[in-house]
Order: C-alpha cells, then structure tokens, then sequence
C-alpha cells in the first residue's frame, strides 16, 4: 500500500474557495480560525494522520477487530495512536471552549476527519462516532451532565457511541424495542434501567478509551408506538462518579463483533445492555424526543459520512498514480518508439486517474462548500443554514457513490494485482462499501432531498441554489445545461410527479444536483487558482477541472429521463412477479 | 445466501430470439440442435448447477482454495461436484463429435457456463479454462496431440489451463521471458524443456481432474523479440504415455496461491516450470506463432468471461428480490396506512430492483446474440463472424461492467447487512471484481473495439450493426437516438480523430454502443414475448425492456461528450505532474 500523503493543498484551496474560511475568520464566532492557524491544522494533522494512522491501516485489515472474553482487542498500535491523537489534541478542533474544546469552525474539523479517515478509514471511526456523542450532550444535556461528561469526551479520553439500529429496526429506528424503566429509589434513582440489544454498533467496545459513553435509544413506559415514542439514554461503560473518577462497569457487553466486507478494524458491535437488569442509563433532554435529539446531530454525521467518500476517493486515487507511474508495460500505442511505458502514458489509464482525481476533487469542493454553509448557519445565517440542508444529502450520497467508483477504477487500474489483496488497492474499495448504506443509506438520502429538502421555503431553497450556479456559470455551457436541467427535473418533481414519482426519479435526481454544485465549487477553485491562490495546484486544477466539467457534468445530464419517468413502470409489476 | 434458480425461461427466450436457435438447427452443422434438445439442456444444467454447485459457493468463499504441501485442496463438495459434472456429460457439450464431444452451438456451451457460473462463479473458471485448451489445441495441435489430448479434455476427466502472465508481462503478453529448448536426444528427442515462472495461473493445480494440460507461451533459443518470437508448448502436469495412461509427475508445481478479493475457490496459482530442468513439453503449432494461437481462442474466452458478469448479476439480482421482499421496514411513503411493508415495496428498491434485472437481461440478450453469431460464423457466415468480432469487447467489457454494478446495487438493497459476509450479497460483489480485469482488461477491450474492430471493413462492420439498429427501431426513440449518437462518434473517430483521441474515448463509446446493442436485443426480445414466445415472462418482459430503453438508454447517450472529448486533455499534465 503506497503511503498516505495528504493532499494539503488541494485541502486548504477547498476551505478558502469553498468554505470561505477567511470570510469566516471574520466574525466574532470564528476570530481564532485566521490563516495562520488554518493552515497549521490542515498541515499539521495531515502529517500525524500519514504518520501515526497510515501505517495502521492494512495490519488493521489483515488482523482486525477481536472479541476475546468480552474485550475487543486492536492490533498493536492502535492503543499507541489513539492516545498521541489525544495528546496533540485533535479530537477537540470544533468543540466549544469552555470543555477544553477550541470552538473552531465545523469546517476544520472535516479535515480532521479528513485527513484521519483517508489514512484509515476503520480508524477514523472511532473519532467521528464520538463527535456524535458529544453534540448529542451539548445541544440536549443538563447542565451537570454536560459538566460531568463532556471534558474526557471533548479531549477524547473517553470515546461515544450512537445505539439506534435493532434487527427489526434499521432505516425504521421507529420500530426499535428496547425499554427504559424509571429507577424509584436507591442509589440511582431518577435514572432508568436499559434493557435490550442493539447491532451494528460502531466502535461499540474496545480498549483505546478509559471510558464509552455509549447514547442509547429506548422507550419508556407506556410511550407512545412509532418514532415518538423514542427517548434518549447516556448509558456509560463504566460508571462516573461525581468526582468524575470512574466507578464499576455498568451491566452492558458486547456480545459479538460482525464479519464484515471491510473497515475491519472497526468493531461492529453487538451490544446486549442489562442482561443482569442492572444497566443503568440517564434520559438525555425529554422524553419521548430522542429521535428528534438524534436529528440535530445527524446533518453534520451524515457530512462526516460523505466526507468519507473524499477520503477513499484521495486514497485510491495517489494509489493508483503511483502503481501506474512506475508499472512499465507495454509500448504508446501507435508510436515509433516501440520502448514499453509506463502505464500513466497509456491513453485510458489516463483518462481513468484524471476521473479519479477529478470526481474526488469536485466532491472535496462540494464537501467544503458544505461545511461553511453549516458553520455560517450556526452564527444566525438562516439562509446557508437552509442551503446546506439541500446539500447535506449530495454530500452523503454522492459523496460516498463517487468514493465506491474512485476505489473500483483504482483496483482496475492496477490491472491483476488489483485483485491481490497483498496490494490495498481492494482495501479501499471494500472500505468504501459502507458509506452509502449507514447513516441513512442513499437511497434515503434522495428521498430526503426530493421530499423535505426540495418543498423547503416554497422551493426556494433549491430554486436560488441552482439561480446561484446558472450566476456564474456563463461561461460554462454544459454546467448551464445540466443547472437548467436540474431546474426542470426540479419543477416537474414540485409540481406535476406525485410522491412516488418523485421518489422513483430521487436517485438520478440528486445525483444531477450534485454533479452541477460541485462542478460550479470547481470552476470556482479553478478561477481562484488562475487568479494565483495557489501556486502547487496551477497545473493540474485547470486540468481537473475542465475534465469534470466536459465529461462528468455532461454525463449526469444522461440522468434526466430516469429523474423524470416516474414510478408507473415500477409498480406495474408485483412484487410477486419480479421473482420469477 | 439465496439458492440459485436457473433462469431458464429467460435464457431460452435469448437463445431463440438473439441468438436464433431455429435457424442454426436448420443448417447442416447444428442440425442436433433441434427444440427438445435445447430445452433439455438449458433446464438440465440449470438443475445441475443448482443442485450441485450452488450449494458450493459459500463454502468456496469462506474456505477457499488452500496449497499444503504443493497439493490444492478444495472444501468437501467439490470433487464430488466435479465428478458429476463429468459424468452427466456437461463439458463435452460444443466439442468436436470425434472427441466425444456434442458438437452442439457455441451458444449451448455459453448456457451451460452460464448456469454453472451463476451457481458458483469461482468453481466455474475450472471448466471454463478447459475450454480453452480443447480449442488450442483442436485448432493448432497436431493429429496425434488431438488423440492423445483431446477425448480426456473433452470429456473433463483432465482440465487445462492458460498460462500466458509472467510478472513483467501482463497485458503486455510479449514481454515474457520463459523459455523452451529443444531436446535433441532421448526419450524425449523432439519436445522441449521448458523454463519459467507464470503468474496468474487459474486452477493452475487441484486433484479434481486426473491430469492438467497446462498450455504454456514460451520463447525458443534465438525467437524473434517481443510478440513473434512467443510459442505455444503443452506441457501436461503427469506425462501421458502412448496408450494413454498416465505417467510420472512432470517437472512442474504450484509455487503459491493468491490472497485475492474474491473467487476464493479458484486457485490462482504462481506455477513454476522446470525447477529441476527436467520439464518436458510439446511444440502445438508452429514455432513463434504461439500468440497466433490464443488469439484464435481470444474471442471465446473474451465471451465466457462477459458471460460472468450475466453470471453474477443474476445471482446478485435473484438474492436482492429474495431479500426485499421479505425485509419488512417503514410503511409507504405518503401512505395512510402506517402498516409496515416489504421494502420491495418503497420506491427506490424497487428502482434498484428494476435496474438490476433491465441491466441483467440486457447483458444477456447481448451475450446470446453474439454467441448467435459466432456460430454462423464458424458455418461460413462472413458477415455473422466480421459482426462478432465487433460484438465481443462488447459483451466482455460492458457485460463486466454491469456485473459489477448490479452486484454493488444487490449489497444496497440489504443495507446494512449487506455489508456482513455471512448475507453473502458482498461474495457476489467481491467475486464480480475479477472480471473487467482479466482476459483483456476492459481497456483493452475499448481499445480493441475503436482500433482494430471499428476499421473493419473500412467501418463498414461497425455501420451496419449500427444501421441494423435503426432499421429495427423506428418506435423507440431513445434508441435510436443513441445509435445515432453512436453514429456520430463512431464518424468522428474515423474521419478526425487520433488514434490517441479515439483510444481517449474509448471507454465511453464501448459503453455506448453495448448499450445500443443490448437495448435492441431487448427490445426485439419484448416484442417476441408480446407475440406469444415466452408466457412465462409476459409479466416482466415488457416492464425490464421498457427501463432499459426509457432510463438506461438515455443515461448512455450521457457518455457521448467523453467519447468524443479527446486526448488533448489527458496530456495536458504529465505524469510528474499527476501525482502532486
């Protein structure tokens, strides 16, 4: 496996052009993240991720995650790792100051995780689960539990996990079962006993931690049937006491790990909580609102899910140009010159990298374009607010579809040692395989978009998000066609297709969507870098760019007819009839 | 994992629609071919493969091929299986009747790989690669090389094997380096000691089949350089003795096997030859003409292997409709009734559903319609053969192509457990990797199909198919909107385009015009079940084609800016330049 060399500057050009940081850096929120600064982050965590995560992450693979008598073992270095990652503080970037966080901008901590999750994806797992733990606490905690629980977790001492998904409760986390009981008296009263078994709990158990603060969905009592009558429980590994020292363990286990296509080095838990019926939780805001305390976290998780898209993408992609540059085989085609080449001159292998690197750069744009709309939200900017709430499901689902198809070509391009598990490059895309399926598969994604998202404001959220991109895009023809194509596949969703038509059309849809914003958030770098911002990316962004915009965006216009046919064909078949 | 159910209904409606069976049962040469026959066969190996090698996939998968002491052993099953297989007769079904063979159409053959693939892709690639051997050396041995090899090819008590890769020497087939010298005296004046490392060697070493007749490229004392100094030896891993039985061990041996990502049951073997010096082999042909050779056994092979993506997309397709309709999960979007339903019932599964069997059904009419015209041409069909040429990069490269997709769509289906190894969705996916790799990359497929294939004729081969097309489809609009477009690009290749430009999209154009080729096979297909051909299919037929020609046809016409982008692009970084 080539090393992992991060890709700093196309980073740092995409949190200028597409995020906006310095524009950012100018309000009172976000005076800390000045240039200087920015730039130290983005370097500085691209070195410890290429020096301390990288070279865990095909052991990590090969070994995996184990469960020996209840304990989820790592392979050696990942207990080293983790706690430098701890002490050089980079689990801390965007929480707030006053639990030792450094109340940076969201956007620096998606590189972060950017950097982490492109040198180990099974890894970075393990701090992107947290991050959800602690927005859960921060927005929907006491005050004591924010007090008691959120320093260790802010400097990641201790690790989160999030507990929705049950065997019979999957994308419904409605029809989940498990139950918690209100405590009378004794020693815990006020607190609730948590009964039940969740699957697919990442990083559910391991060691690398002190402590798991494991966020627990359950119902109480007499709650009411569906997804509202769902609370939110802090169910810790080991119990805190007020002093916050760690007391017994609580009575949850891991009960299994999964066997798993790839990010092995992932404990996929199995988690049994009160098989004593003594497991002990906290409510975490009101009862009955847990699926609603869920929501607040979930637009940035699902980001940080796209932003795993990126991270294959960038990984696959140096792998595959540094097989090809230095694989010889076979002469140019049609050359006098009959003297073997290596593969990179090779017409097709070409055309294959530039693809790679332009579909994972127009999706790091698209992923930084998001992350400042998200940061501009949280400082009372209620329009990017609702704009990223259109952009978050094109990050996550095409996002993570680009990731799978960056990682194929890149197994393709090593031609039969692709398939030989010895290299990586098949590493990366089993790794891949998960991103479009958790935190709302794709497919959910594009309902949310065609749905929720497209009704916003009238329409008007997507409306001046497309009227923004035919702005500037003048001199763009096919971008121009594929905006304006968008906005009819748009019309024709709000005003003529019915709910399932609209459905039916969801994925081609966002797919279209966003294609056309990341092409725009690229032609945006490609100016800015003609312009002279900067100086290492002047060859090959020009490059990058005008493939993406010539050959991808033109492509996703070949998307329209599926966007608009409808669901009719569908459903003129039985669900009987397709078996046969 | 879902047990295999053959398609039979919809490989018999392509057996007779695109590859007309009747028609080829009417000429001299096929005359055996007749109704009853077909139908026995295609329903006889379709029980076979099900009841015999289905069961055998996900034990070949989590068990896989294991080297002990220079033996390949297979999990319990295989060999029992392998017996069977023989023993019903289903090797011999397209080789020459005086071998022992059927001498039925290579469109028969195509079937029974088909079903046997589809059951266990990895256990096929043993009979596959038989087939291999029996062609080089019905069609380059010698008489006495046909009578000693032949009837025990044929009949699958011996298996052969290709061996063609050597580490430096992988597309680039002459670069290799092994070496063959001729024995002047002896026991074994007149044959040659062969020397030499091949990699890549697929059931390279096993003991289901009593010998192995490795077929070996090797270069003779003083060849010419490069592709035409290469000759084709047949080096058999026991020797045969004059009457037939068989003799000491050869020179030979499985050095190791690959740690690949899928298609754990088929052993990829490094053999080395001659270890000893003491490792015999027999000139099969002419000397320096050995790449001759495998190019005239290069089609077939091309076929079977675009074969494995019907293969696999099938039984991806078969295991995803099994799942979602039985994984209840959230009632109907917009529904009143909040009854949780099957998830077959929510609109994007059922795109997916959809898409995966149009891009399943459409892989095979075209498989069927070129193996259709295979046979005409090995009657004397000119046209029928210059038409399969061109067909093959076709049904290799976009037959691949899909099986891919459609595998990575079953996984989507099962959301998250599709991810978990024991569902068996991620086998498929994993297994269907291999297939745009070897026997020509898909590259070379493309590269192949805008070289050598679109000049055939002077571009009169490529014209008529796509005239044909349009000929036949004055009511589908989108169809024969892409075979214009096809049109179009196929002109600006010819007429404007470099050979850089062209091989720049090469790619794309594939893909084009498989998808013109497949949409109107599909099409003829539905209008044949609209007639009365296959009642059984009268339900899904028409709903399969329609998507097929309302959705993904329009998607291809998307690639058409790429095809038509060319090199310029590709060549405006240089390779240093690539990898910042």
């Amino acid at each position: 496996m080539t090393p992992y060399k991060p890709a700093t500057q196309d980073q740092l050009l995409a949190i200028r052009v597409n995020a906006g940081i310095e524009e950012l850096a100018k309000t009172e929120r976000f005076t800390s993240a000045e240039a200087d600064l920015v730039e130290a982050i983005v370097e500085g965590v691209g070195q410890f991720a290429a020096g301390e995560f990288a070279p865990l992450n095909r052991i990590g693979d090969l070994e995996g995650a184990k469960l020996e008598n209840g304990v989820v073992r790592l392979p050696d270095g990942f207990k080293q790792a983790y706690d430098e990652y701890v002490a050089q503080g980079w689990n801390a970037i965007a929480s707030p100051e006053e639990f030792g966080g450094q109340g940076l901008p969201f956007t620096l901590a998606c590189n972060v995780l950017e950097n982490l999750g492109s040198a180990n994806m099974a890894f970075n797992l393990l701090p992107m689960l947290s991050v959800g733990a602690i927005e859960a606490i921060e927005h929907h905690g006491s005050d004591a539990q924010r007090a008691k629980y959120m320093p260790d977790l802010v400097s990641g001492k201790w690790s989160g996990t999030m507990n929705l998904t049950e065997p019979q409760a999957g994308s419904d986390v409605g029809a989940l079962r498990s139950t918690a009981t209100p405590i009378e008296s004794g020693e815990h009263a006020g607190k609730y006993l948590i009964q039940g078994q969740k699957i697919y709990i990442t990083w559910g158990e391991h060691e690398l931690a002190e402590n798991i603060i494991h966020l627990v969905l359950a119902r109480l009592p007499d709650a009411p049937e569906g997804s509202r009558g769902i609370s939110l429980f802090l169910v810790p590994k080991y119990h805190v006491k007020d002093d916050g020292s760690l007391g017994p363990k609580n009575d949850l286990r891991c009960v299994s790990l999964e066997h798993k296509l790839g990010i092995n080095a992932s404990p996929t838990c199995v988690m049994s909580y009160g098989d004593n019926g003594e497991c002990i939780g906290e409510l975490v805001g009101a009862e009955n609102r847990g699926l609603m305390a869920m929501f607040t976290m979930m637009n940035n998780a699902r980001i940080n899910v796209g932003n795993q898209g990126v991270q294959i993408g960038e990984r696959a992609t140096q792998q595959a140009i540094a097989y090809a540059a230095d694989r010889v085989q076979s002469a140019r085609a049609g050359s006098p010159d009959k003297t073997p080449v290596a593969i990179i001159e090779h017409p097709d292998v070409r055309r294959m990298l530039l693809r790679m690197k332009a579909l994972t750069e127009g999706a790091r744009a698209l992923l930084y374009y998001c992350a400042g709309q998200v940061d501009r939200g949280t400082i009372g900017d209620n329009a990017a607010k609702l704009r990223a709430e259109v952009l978050v499901p094109l990050v996550k689902a095409w996002g993570t579809d680009i990731g799978i198809e960056v990682a194929g070509m890149g197994v393709q391009v090593h031609g039969g040692m692709g398939f030989i598990e010895e290299t990586g490059a098949a590493q990366h895309w089993r790794d891949s395989k998960i991103a479009p399926i958790y935190e709302g598969t794709n497919g959910i994604q594009a309902a949310d978009l065609v749905t929720r998202k497209l009704g916003l404001e009238g329409g008007g959220v997507v409306q001046s998000l497309i009227a923004d991109i035919l702005a500037e895009s003048a001199d763009e023809p096919q971008l121009r066609a594929l905006a304006q194509d968008c906005t009819s596949v748009a019309s024709w969703m709000s005003e003529e297709a019915s709910l399932d038509d609209r459905l039916a059309g969801s994925v081609p849809f966002c797919t279209m969507l966003s294609v056309a914003v990341a092409g725009w958030q690229l032609a945006k770098q490609a100016k800015a870098v003609a312009g002279g911002a900067a100086p290492a990316l002047a060859k090959t962004k020009p490059v990058t760019a005008r493939f993406f915009l010539d050959r991808i965006v033109p492509e996703a216009m070949g998307q329209r007819a599926a966007a608009t046919g409808g669901a009719e064909l569908l459903y003129s078949l039985s669900a009987d009839a397709f078996a046969v």
